[in-house]
């Protein structure tokens, strides 16, 4: 069953909560006690979903601690999607992208085997880079806009010879494509004086916003700018929710942090 | 061992070759009688560098088929890395980037356990997204630039305020930076109308050429444009050695293939 805008949409409204629970296990922030076994990552993770799910829409994985690990972390990522609940949506962030035979075996793998809802895409390479990923048009592809980290001035805030920005030239072309409405665009709550003209550019699509929290963007001020008619936001919390007193955390205080986050988002309803 | 520049240059004149080949292990086109192996990805590439090793200066690993495998696929990878000549450059095109931190979790992987001595890069998220791997001296960050697929054009050949286009600005950002002795740039041989461009704004730097073969790029033309006083280019050629003869390729075909690129080099030399 395809996750689309509609179910989003009613998921959030359900649970009150835009709120995206990043799963990104760091082996020098997990407490001791899960580090000692072969599967510290998946016991982790999973601890961390039954603490959170009440307040979550969605979970985003961070590919890259699991790659790290080797064939074991891969072992450990294809059971941990399985232990995310049902009804969330869940985000392989793997930023990939490639020319089209190469791309298509990476779609085979995280929407055919691994099965996920959603994935994120580099746009460098332009649109048949992609379309391997779009095909599948039972899934979102989660292509990279304007990211949060200060380098995004390097290149995706450089202003093209037409006047707008290399980051909406990204955002029209695929927006203006045949597979918008499985499209969602990545918006660092970070680079808050672009948001109002991120979401002019494409006022239908769902954003999934990294940022907030460890990143310093500003939760209000993201929903204010970003939020449309279809609700059209998932809010990424990764650090602080899964590590809220770094490597001394107890499944409470996860539970808190994600209740906290909740608090201040469910106000807006 | 750092393989850089000089050694680079070295190896390319003692070989006669800017000769890389590229290990894409495509199910559809591999020989029958490796299929039914547990290992057939391994063995199969495993046999392309016995036939291959006397052309070749490098080897670049498509990262993608073997993720499509799951773990099964990174242990084969893990074992390929180990089977390819020490004297040849171990490229792992895998194109990631990240924020910071998730960035330093790819490098540790790459650099460190697989312990290749390249890896491919996507520049969109900016310079800080890439200082992790930059940080490694003594390996290649491979950045793309511009690339041999026709999506080319959609953004990497889109023109800057500042006259420019968005692969210049890439290539300059990064050609200035105190990284620059061990960051090689990806340009598609397909693109024979920019090539003495790129040169031109990296007049040191190693090129990372795919697009000759099956894509199309011209060899000769390639070359001339690219070489430089330090050599300077390594061309992939993946599909067009690896089979020849689509999956009814043999063994003594693969080398031929091989040998046939190495005559076409050699006589620049």
């Amino acid at each position: 069953m395809m996750k689309n805008a509609v179910y989003l949409q009613h998921s959030i409204l359900n649970k009150k909560s835009f709120l995206c629970v990043g799963l990104d296990p760091d082996p020098a922030k997990i407490p001791v006690s899960y580090l000692n076994r072969d599967t510290a990552y998946l016991d982790f993770c999973n601890d961390v979903i039954q603490q959170t799910c009440a307040f979550a829409i969605a979970y985003k994985i961070n590919i890259a601690f699991f790659e790290a690990l080797g064939p074991k972390g891969w072992e450990q990522l294809e059971s941990l999607v399985k232990c995310i609940p049902q009804d969330c949506l869940v985000i392989a962030d793997a930023k990939r992208a490639d020319i089209g035979n190469t791309s298509k075996k990476y779609a085979e793998y995280y929407f055919e085997r691994l099965n996920v809802d959603a994935l994120t895409l580099h746009p460098y390479m332009g649109m048949d880079s992609l379309l391997p990923f779009l095909e599948y048009r039972n899934k979102w592809s989660v292509i990279l806009a304007l990211t949060s980290n200060s380098g995004a001035a390097d290149f995706e805030k450089k202003t093209l010879s037409s006047g707008i920005m290399v980051f909406e030239e990204v955002v029209n072309r695929f927006t203006e494509s045949e597979f918008s409405d499985h499209i969602m665009f990545v918006a660092g709550a970070t680079q808050t004086d672009q948001l109002s003209r991120l979401r002019m550019s494409a006022p239908k699509a769902f954003f999934l916003v990294p940022g907030v929290g460890e990143q310093g963007g500003n939760l209000t001020e993201t929903i204010r700018a970003l939020r449309n008619d279809r609700e059209g936001i998932i809010i990424n919390v990764g650090r602080s929710i899964m590590y809220p007193y770094g490597n001394q955390s107890k499944p409470d205080d996860i539970r808190m942090a994600a209740l906290d986050f909740h608090q201040q988002m469910s106000i807006f309803f």
